[in-house]
């Protein structure tokens, strides 16, 4: 592979900035930049219980792309790869908050959970009550007795676009949590890469890997997951993906496993330059992995949601629904990152 | 630039039947698989006017993943980067006629125009009354003295998208027809491409470029455009590329310049591997462009739903509005490739 995409940008080390105002202006009015790096809806109403989700730039068009109607209210977005830093998240919440608290939702990395958690201790000097959920949908990152090291990846769009939903009518903080951490539980994701994405600032790769494997596991940034395999085809790559989702719902005591009967969301996420056309191969093999275990698939994502940069690989993401988790999937939503129009029940 | 990229398929002459097929599952049950390389959707009301779109695979999400709620009925699909036979474009009409007429709208290609024109006269001989409205937005491929020159490229989202609208309340051909034709003549379209993406077949390069230049106006396949130029900023290139499209709306006697208190669609397509963060900074000098002109976006579109593999580019779309197209730009639509809510009107 090569080591160096040409981009289209200016400043390489001013990306993160530009794209954030780029961003905004993708919006047309419906949200506003705020303070230093934070993008806030417009339009939030009194008393709301506000999500705010977050993260480092150069993912796009995840975190900041996911504010928006029935999705978050903000959210506070880092430099390139890098957490937010403590007053940008703390501009952010100051600007979503509504009087009824302020709902963070982001990715269990530790810079970021350092920085939020100190934006959070100066929102509540100003009385803003904070809560936390940590997205760690990634099995490959810890095992299921170390949930806490797992780390958050795809699967953050459908547990953002519910949560989403559930804080347009949680009338209170807590409800909103208890719903967030309930999707967040329901939902697993691994993933693999192929090849990397480039530093924005250097031209350099994000990481190496040989010509002829895949990185089974792989995080979103290159972070090692449970080792490399020799390079292979969709459709014996995409069971031993789906496997290890599987294996991780019958493994962990906090949830039941799949079972016959069970409803999903199913999420193909291309990490970047994975085409669209590889994506729904490998969905069209995993329709028939579910179908056999008699897993119904409630509906559907597919798409370049979580990047890095024009790395290649692909990831697969669960969630188990039940009636709850349904009325939070079925309304419409809009967003740069991810619109759908309300699910239609029969 | 690398000439292989690792893609995740399986046989290599056979991706363009299996994506269709994943494409389908991706539906969850509102579309179905017709013929030989068609998708359709499953529930077209009696008498419906109906829409078909179509044209050649390896360039997802579309033209296949238009097909939707608010948008077309159906697609005849080809092979990779071919356009579909005429017994699948005749598979396709029958299925989406409803007794009221079909429309046919997709790019201007020789290969489509040919096996399109064929398909519609099957379709004649079976009774089914047939239009066909090329789409033709790319200003680069020839002057506005020879438009029926022009190349279809992304500017087919932003139409097919209000097409798919006026489709559902058009109480005949002729008005569909007529609507289509408005929709394309208000919409101009600007690509460029700094790297190609790869055949999937042979993992050979679509085409050829030097690591220090960017084709201008260069077509979806690596089509030639208006000359190479060097690699530059996303600031220095983006007002080149939108003088292109104010300078041929300026000089087709067929539309006005656009002028002050213009309202337009703006869509930033990425052609595979160049990043939303990429997209999203040449919008920030494009909002400004079209601020310092007095155009003002109504909406806008951004992300790679019109690509050519991990080919790298980014082209620009226009579309005109007054109150009839915004009329149909305002209802929600959804389906793989684009979906919107509402659009919320003062």
């Amino acid at each position: 592979m090569s080591l160096t995409q040409k981009k289209l940008i200016n400043d390489p080390l001013n990306v993160a900035d530009e794209l954030l105002d780029g961003l905004v202006d993708a919006y047309d009015g419906e949200c506003v930049k705020v303070g230093r790096r934070s993008i806030v809806k417009k339009d939030i109403p009194d008393n709301k219980v506000a999500l705010l989700v977050g993260g480092g730039s150069g993912h796009e068009p995840i975190y900041h792309g996911l504010v928006g109607r029935n999705l978050a209210d903000g959210a506070a977005c880092g430099d390139i790869f890098a957490a937010p830093t403590p007053d940008i998240v703390f501009e952010a919440t100051q600007a979503v908050n509504k009087g009824n608290g302020v709902l963070y939702l982001y990715g269990n990395y530790a810079g970021d959970v350092m920085n939020f958690d100190i934006g959070a201790e100066d929102a509540e000097d100003e009385d803003i009550d904070v809560r936390t959920v940590l997205i760690s949908d990634d099995v490959c990152s810890a095992p299921p007795t170390e949930k806490e090291k797992r780390r958050g990846i795809a699967g953050l769009v459908p547990i953002v676009k519910m949560a989403g939903a559930a804080s347009q009518t949680a009338t209170s903080l807590d409800e909103l949590e208890a719903a967030a951490k309930k999707i967040v539980l329901q939902t697993r994701s691994v993933g693999v890469s192929m090849s990397p994405g480039s530093i924005p600032a250097t031209g350099m790769p994000t990481f190496n890997i040989d010509e002829d494997k895949i990185g089974l596991g792989m995080g979103i940034h290159g972070e090692p997951g449970v080792g490399e395999i020799p390079m292979t085809t969709a459709d014996e790559l995409t069971p031993m993906m789906l496997d290890l989702i599987f294996k991780d719902f019958t493994e962990d005591p906090e949830v039941e496993a799949l079972k016959p009967g069970d409803e999903v969301i199913f999420f193909v996420n291309s990490l970047g330059s994975t085409t669209m056309m590889e994506c729904l191969i490998c969905l069209k093999k995993a329709k028939q992995f579910l179908n056999e275990r008699g897993v119904r698939i409630y509906d559907t994502m597919v798409g370049p949601l979580v990047t890095c940069q024009e790395m290649s690989g692909i990831s697969f993401s669960i969630t188990r629904l039940d009636d709850e988790l349904k009325s939070y999937w079925n309304p419409a939503c809009e967003s740069i990152c991810y619109s759908k129009m309300e699910t239609i029940t029969a």
